[in-house]
């Protein structure tokens, strides 16, 4: 597990002509070129990053090659997918002794396999080319994310990446069948075996899943696939309160079995974001509605799905528990419903800088936790917005706040880190988490230590210790610098 | 994570009073009492075993307290469920330096949480106990193993069991929610939060599931539970070969989207073997068929199970898939069906002494598998009876071997082993497993070492050397002593 140690003293000029060398011009970006802004800067803008240079191998060998040659010279590596995160896991501040490695050349989709229920691909592939490939064979990838256009597998892996459709089809973890990864000392870690059941030893691959490209660098995954189900139900809801949407997809996961996709809940307040993105925005509801629900289930053409929809609305309208509620009349309605959802997303970008959030609590403590942290707001922070929504089904909502209207920048990150924390303390009251899936990165990587029990940090650390005993691998995310 | 080091001249009776002392006269049994032997030996009769003594704690510090004194001394620990395993991971031979552990007096249902579709519970509960307790509240456990009347969660955890309902529910991997365990320094690692979604730094549970008891002794878990499908539908099918089976499970998991909740085959060949175990086994095709296969599904009420799995099977009959087939008309008529599947694995084992496997494969090449398997035999071992049967939705194939009647047991032993080393040498052609679900223990280790690369060896030893420096935690299972 020890990579070569070797001298230091060689200057990085001729380390960085040496990888040209072996990898060629095009995989090799200057950090000063314009080129490589895309890559050094975080997505949301808010990371303004920095390294010695962005490569991009077209090979696993190639991976292999530069891994091997930064830790004989105790260059760090940043593995970056699409460059879609959220917590600054694939840039760095500072003038780090670091380099991006983009796995975007190693995008080839390996195989789809009909039979196995399954595909493989370079861990660079993009997301959305993998759901296209599986669903013309009939098939479907259900890993759904705003950024599927651009986030890559390899990256969606590396963060075990969550999105709408967990609730029946689980996480990014669930899906991979199988990894291949370059570790930190340039070794090849091979489990591209695909097979369904595997019990031999310890699951390595396990490990990898989630490390955010802190123990190696995946190249390569082989994922499950599953029947697509052609027939598809969407209906957007109104209730009275998140404490009945709760019910609701109680209710809803009795009567539809395993076959609800997503239940996501929209506070009304983020309705008026929505529309901020998109003036047309039309909510497909009588009257107004404290809560929305956007409920999708998918099934073969065999079952009725329909009727299924329709029985456990018209139940749930018994109950008391339901208000008024759409279904789609076709796929463009239900697109229409699902704009609203992305929309609010879009919103929250166009009012400028805020505070977003991704917590996790029981199912039965979602309702309550929505309810206090809007209480603590209105009494402590006056003129400060909350946006609660997500996908309630998994316990996992994104309470953001707006900051007041006008407010500076500076102001608001100066106060917006202290809401920040009072809603991580309300969150951890409630033995939650605060980040259901976005990861931990660098920028919660302070909160993240300061939550574990001295036996995770040492667990964590030798864990560390054991892949990566240089510490060349992005070394600051998910733990601190050694 | 170093146990506090310190002499181990203190001899073993010391020790033992000492624990005697810390524990309670209730919670050690000596080794040469009558009760010890069903903790000593393999549930198989293949293994005879030995230990200094077996230790029942009865609380998660009694655990702590065990695993400390048993680090000072170096006395090493093997944890221990029911004692139900296939591989003697729970056992050891010889006259080891060891204490079995066992976690039965642990098992308290901790609590079942109805919102949260979760359960909690000691490690030492019994998987029935669990299933019942989900199913008095209207949930669903879908662990389902033979052994459930007296296997324990900890066990089904440290093991991630398999069973017949895999195919919808997964392994015990996916259906743990949180972890308790005590690690070999005798420090408590706890991750018991119940949440869905949680992507905070290293997933570390996913290392304990699936360790058998190498890198620490799970004392309590926390479950998925789902909604219980008060609908079940089971069909017995006849079919002409595996590979018809296998065209069939595609079409049932396209027309049933995932409601199916198990598929498995069986070789006309085995059918003897259940009416061995119980002369009234009445199989229910008009005809003779190769292959049976037993399909169910299950949903809620509100959906058409009964027009789904006839719709199903019409669709297969027309594509030339089916043969024959009954759909139960009742619950009894069910367990009628399932019956003969149970009844063969008993037949085995009033068979005598024979060869057992664990094999998966990738979908499309379960049918091929076998049919190399049972040339090579028919070729290579005249006299030898190959059995077929399996979870063939998930790849998963027992394909056992009878010996001829009449050997002697040492032949059988000699022989025996060489004829599961060619099974296994076939299983690797094709890149299967040669442990699907029953894991590695102490007699699978062998294979497994020497299957697996350099790096997975590498990183394994290391991965160990992390959790258990010295070496306690059942040594000898997984990995070779060191």
């Amino acid at each position: 597990m020890n990579a070569s140690s070797s001298s230091s003293t060689v200057d990085v000029a001729t380390v960085l002509a040496a990888l040209r060398r072996t990898l060629g011009d095009v995989a090799v970006i200057d950090a000063d070129a314009q080129d490589a802004a895309r890559y050094l800067n975080d997505w949301s803008g808010d990371y303004r990053g920095a390294a010695l240079a962005v490569l991009r191998p077209a090979t696993v060998a190639e991976v292999q090659d530069i891994v091997r040659l930064c830790g004989q010279h105790r260059l760090a590596i940043v593995p970056q997918g699409g460059n879609t995160g959220l917590v600054a896991g694939a840039v760095m501040e500072g003038t780090p002794r670091a380099v991006i490695v983009s796995l975007e050349r190693l995008n080839r989709i390996r195989g789809v396999d009909a039979e196995n229920f399954s595909m493989s691909a370079d861990a660079g592939a993009v997301l959305q080319s993998l759901k296209d490939a599986a669903e013309a064979r009939d098939m479907l990838l259900p890993l759904a994310l705003g950024a599927q256009g651009s986030c890559q597998i390899g990256g969606n892996v590396s963060t075990n990446a969550g999105g709408i459709n967990v609730l029946r089809y689980g996480m990014t973890r669930d899906l991979v069948l199988g990894l291949e990864a370059v570790l930190p000392d340039g070794s090849l870690f091979q489990s591209m075996t695909g097979l369904r059941k595997d019990n031999r030893g310890y699951d390595l691959k396990q490990l990898l899943v989630g490390a955010e490209g802190t123990l190696g660098i995946i190249t390569g995954v082989e994922l499950k696939l599953f029947p697509r189900p052609a027939n598809v139900e969407t209906a957007y809801l109104g209730v009275a309160s998140f404490a009945d949407a709760m019910a609701l997809f109680r209710l809803a996961r009795e009567v539809c079995s395993d076959l609800l996709t997503a239940f996501e809940v929209i506070g009304a307040e983020c309705v008026a974001l929505a529309s901020l993105a998109n003036p047309d925005t039309r909510v497909p509801l009588q009257e107004d509605w404290p809560v929305h629900v956007i409920m999708e289930l998918g099934c073969s053409p065999t079952i009725d799905g329909r009727a299924l929809i329709e029985s456990l609305l018209a139940e749930a309208f018994e109950a008391g528990l339901l208000g008024d509620g759409t279904i789609a009349q076709s796929r463009a309605h239900a697109k229409a419903f699902w704009a609203i959802r992305e929309d609010l997303v879009e919103g929250q970008a166009n009012y400028g800088r805020h505070i977003r959030t991704d917590l996790s609590v029981r199912l039965g403590d979602v309702a309550p936790m929505i309810e206090r942290a809007r209480a603590h707001l209105s009494s402590n922070w006056a003129g400060w917005q909350p946006l609660a929504y997500g996908h309630a089904g998994d316990g996992n909502i994104h309470f953001n706040v707006l900051p007041p209207r006008g407010m500076a920048t500076d102001e608001i990150r100066r106060h917006g880190s202290r809401v920040l924390e009072d809603l991580y303390a309300i969150v951890r009251e409630f033995g939650g988490s605060f980040s259901a899936e976005h990861g931990v990165g660098r920028s919660r990587r302070s909160v993240h230590w300061d939550w574990l029990t001295p036996e995770q940090r040492a667990v964590s650390k030798a864990l560390k210790a054991v892949f990566d005993p240089l510490g060349i691998m992005n070394p600051g995310s998910i733990l601190p610098e050694a």
